[in-house]
C-alpha cells in the first residue's frame, strides 16, 4: 500500500471511518499472530509525555523496535525543557519552550508523533476541547497519535476492542458493563469513555453503571450511543451496580471523577465519599462468575479490584495490556504507510 | 574512508581545519538530500546531559538510528548517579561518581560520547576554560562531542552554517546580524558565540548588536573576527539595534547574560532591566522584511521573538532546528570513520 | 542451541549449576573477542530500576543493541507510575501501580526483564529474603535478571569473574582480598557478597578484611566458603587489613554498612566512625605493589580509593566495568536461547 498522501492524525478512534477502524483491528489481530514483520526500518516515533506512563511508553518502544524502528520518549521538565501549552502567552515565566515549537521541531526529527496530556485546571468546558492535542497536531507536519487526552485514550480503545473480539466469539449483542469504582483520587474520564466506545463499536449491549453525580460528558454519551446503535448494540446508564451485572459477559472496572466537580478536589471527594464500597470486590464479581473482568491499568489493588479478582480466572487485564502492543503496531504500520 | 587512526574530539568547530569543516558541511548537505545511508550499524553513542535538552537529545537519538546505531542518553542525578566534576576532590559529600570514571567507563560501552554542561559558579575566568569538557575528553578513549559547554555549542554552529548556506545562495559578504534580546534569565554565551562563528565561517559581514555591558568574551570576539577575515568577511559590534538591521539578510535573535556580572543574578538583572524592549518584535523585524530570522530554540514566545515572527514567513527557525539532525549525522559518520 | 523450554531466571549466580556458569564465562570471553554477533534481533529487554544506575543501564542498552535488540529502561516514579512492592496491601496511598502488574505486563512486551531494588527498611531479617525480586520473577512469564538486590549483584559477579580470569593466568589458589572501606554512607552488602563469590568460584584464597562489626551475612559467608572449597580455594575473615594484604594478587576495595545496625543510620555511623582511615589509600596499596585493584564503581575518589590508585597502574576498575558489557551480552544470549 502506498504511503498516505496527506498526514493523518489519530486523536480519536471515531474520527476514522468505521471501515478503517475495522481494518485496523483486523491488522492488529494479524500482527499479533506474527503475520506482519518489518516495515518501520529507519523510522522514528517521538512521544511527548506531559504526564506519566508505563504501558504506553514501553509498548510504543517495543512496537517500533519489533518492526525495525525507534520510539523516542520525551518528558518535558524531566531532562528536557518545561513546556508551555497556552496559546498567545508572553513566556516570561517558568516555561522555557512552547509546545508549538516542539511539535514543529519533532515533526522534522520523527515520522510520527505522540502526545499525552491529562486534564488540567478547573474548567471542564475548556478542558473538554482537548485543545492541547489539537494545537500540537495542527502545528506538526507528521501524523500525531493521542497517547491520552482529557477526552480520549484511543490506543487503549483499540486494544480494548481487540480484547473484546478475543474474549467473545461474537461480541455483538452481548452485555458489557462499565462499572465505576471508588478510588482515592479523581481520575480522568478519557478511559471510561474510550472503553465504552470500544464496546459500542463491537455492537455490544453497553451498560454504564455509576453512582449519581458521576455521569460521563453528555456529548461522549451521545457518541457512545450513536456508535452502539450503528453497530447493532445499545447504551444504558444505571445507577445501581448489582442489577447491571446480571447477564454481563464483560465487566470493565474503572474509576473516574465527577465532572460536576471537575478541578475542585474537595468537592469531588465529598461526592465520592459515600461510595467507598462501589468497587470490583471479589464478592461482587463472584455474582457474575462467567464474566471476564477488564481494567486499563494501572490498578489500585484491593481498592478498585480485589487481588483475588486480579489474580483469578475472570481477569483478562494482562491480555488487555498486551493488546496495547499489537494495536499500536498496527496503528504505526498504517499511519506510516507500511501496511 | 578508513577509520581515523587517533581519536578525534569535537569540542569546538574551530579546533578542526577549515577544509575539514567545509567537507563536514558538504557531507551534511548530502546526508540531508538522502544520499548517505547506513554506516553506524551496531555503533553506540553515549550522551551525558548535566543540563536539560530537547533538540540535542532527540536529534542525536534519531541520527544514530537513521544510520543503524543507538544513542543512549545519560542524565546524572535523574536515574543515574549524581556526578562530581571538580578534580582532586575528596568525595565525601553528595556526589557519588566522578565524571572521570563516567568518561572512562562509557568510553568502553560506546563508540562516541557527548557531554552537555552549562556554565556554573560565579567566576567567568574559571568557567570560560571549559575544563569539565576538557577533562571528560582527556579521560575518554573515544571521540567526545561537545553538546554545549560554557563557551561553545558546536553542533548548533554546524547546523547554523548549513542553514545559512541554504538560506543564501552565496553567503559571503552578506550582512548577518546577531541581535541580543531581553530574556527573564541570564543565558549562556555559548550559542551567540557559535552563531557568530558560523556566519564568520561563511565569510559574512557579521554584526553583533547588543546593549552596553553585554559584550561577548574578548577572546571569542577575536576568534570570530579572525575567522571572518580569513573567510572574506568582517566583524562589527554595534550598541544600537535598528541601524544594525539595515541591509541585513539574516537576523539571528538570541539572548545572553552580561559576563561582567557572571554568576551574580541580581547585578546581572539590573544591567538587563533597561532593555526590556530590545527584542525580536514584529515591528522591529518588519523593518528588515527581506531578512530571514534565526533562533537556536528553545525560544520564549512574545519575549525574545513575537509569535507573529515565529509563525510568519521570515522565520527559518524550524529549518535551523531540522539541520541539527543532518549536521550531527554527518559529524557522527565522520567521527566514526563511516563517511 | 534451541530456546530454553522453561523460563530461566538469573537472580543469583549460585542458583545456576557450576558447569553452566563456567560456560557462561567462557561465552563472555568469546563475546569480548568479537566471536559472537547478532542473535537478539527484534528482541526486547525491559529493565525496571527502583534505584539509580549508570553502568547497569547503559551496558544493558549497549549489550542489546550490539546484538540487534533493544533494552527499555523503566524508572518508576520518574516518568512512570510510583510502584508498590508490598504484597496484599490496600493501595489507597501514594503508590499507583503494583510491581506484580508491572512484571506481568512487561513480560508481555519484552523477552527478558531486569529488576534493581536496593535494601529498604530497617529489618535485615526481612530484607535479606530479596522478596521483591522473588515476587517479580514469580509473576513474570519471561526470564528475570537481578540488576542488584539486597543480597546479590550477579551481573557484577559475572563481570568480576571474567576480570579475575583475565587478570591472572590461573586464579586458583591465588590470594584475593576483599577489603572493607570507610564511606560516608552505609552501603548495601550485595556487591561485597557477589565479589567474594566471584573469587570463590575461581578457587581463590579469599580473604575478607573488615573492622569488627562489619561481618557479612552469615549465610552469605557460608555460601562463599562452600563455593571456594568446592572450587579448590578457601575463605578467611580478617579484622586487620595490612596483614591480610600480604601476598595479595587482587585487592577488591568496597565499602558496606554494618548489618547489625541495618536501617539505623545513626547507630551504623557510630560503628563506622572509628575507621575513617580503613580505606584504599595509595600508601596502603603501595604495600602490595603487584596486586591488581578492583572496585565495582561508582567510587568515591580519595575516600574509598585514592585518585593515585584509580589513575595508576594497579587499577583494573575500568576493565572490570567494561566486562559488565560482555558478561551481560553472554547472559542475554544464553537466556534468550541465542547462544
Amino acid at each position: 500500500m502506498p504511503r498516505p498522501p496527506v498526514k493523518r492524525d489519530f486523536l480519536s478512534v471515531e474520527s476514522w471511518d468505521d471501515a478503517e477502524v475495522d481494518e485496523l483491528l483486523a491488522l492488529a489481530a494479524r500482527v499479533k499472530r506474527g503475520e506482519v514483520s518489518g516495515g518501520l526500518e529507519r523510522r522514528v516515533a517521538a512521544m511527548v509525555f506531559l504526564d506519566p506512563s508505563l504501558r504506553t511508553r514501553t509498548s510504543f518502544e517495543a512496537a517500533m523496535h519489533l518492526h525495525g524502528g525507534l520510539a523516542i520518549p520525551v518528558e518535558p521538565g524531566r531532562g528536557s525543557w518545561a513546556m508551555e501549552t497556552e496559546p498567545d502567552v508572553v513566556m516570561d515565566g517558568a516555561t522555557v519552550e512552547h509546545l508549538i515549537e516542539a511539535a514543529r521541531v519533532l515533526g522534522r526529527y520523527a515520522d510520527v508523533l505522540g502526545l499525552r496530556a491529562f486534564p488540567r485546571g478547573d474548567d471542564w468546558a475548556a478542558t473538554r476541547q482537548d485543545r492541547v492535542h489539537a494545537d500540537f497536531a495542527r502545528h506538526c507536519e507528521k501524523p500525531v497519535i493521542n497517547l491520552e487526552s482529557a477526552r480520549r485514550h484511543p490506543c487503549q480503545e483499540l486494544a480494548d476492542g481487540l480484547t473484546l473480539r478475543e474474549a467473545l466469539p461474537e461480541p455483538r449483542g452481548r452485555r458489557f458493563v462499565l462499572s465505576w469504582s471508588w478510588h482515592p483520587k479523581a481520575l480522568p474520564t478519557a478511559v471510561p469513555a474510550s472503553a465504552a466506545l470500544a464496546a459500542a463499536r463491537q455492537g455490544m449491549e453497553v451498560v454504564i453503571a455509576h453512582p449519581p453525580g458521576f455521569e460521563l460528558d453528555p456529548e461522549d454519551l451521545a457518541t457512545i450511543e450513536a456508535l452502539a446503535r450503528r453497530r447493532g448494540g445499545s447504551l444504558q446508564v444505571s445507577r445501581a451496580l448489582e442489577p447491571a451485572l446480571e447477564g454481563a459477559e464483560v465487566v470493565y472496572v474503572k474509576s473516574w471523577g465527577a465532572l460536576s466537580a471537575f478541578g475542585r478536589p474537595e468537592a469531588e471527594q465529598a461526592l465520592r465519599a459515600p461510595y467507598r464500597e462501589w468497587r470490583g470486590s471479589a464478592a461482587l464479581l463472584g455474582r457474575a462468575p462467567a464474566a471476564k473482568v477488564m481494567h486499563c491499568l494501572p490498578v489500585r489493588r484491593n481498592v478498585e479490584l480485589d487481588a483475588a479478582v486480579l489474580d483469578g480466572p475472570q481477569s483478562i487485564v494482562i491480555e488487555q495490556a498486551e493488546n496495547r502492543l499489537h494495536a499500536q503496531r498496527a496503528l504505526l504500520l498504517r499511519l506510516l504507510g507500511a501496511a
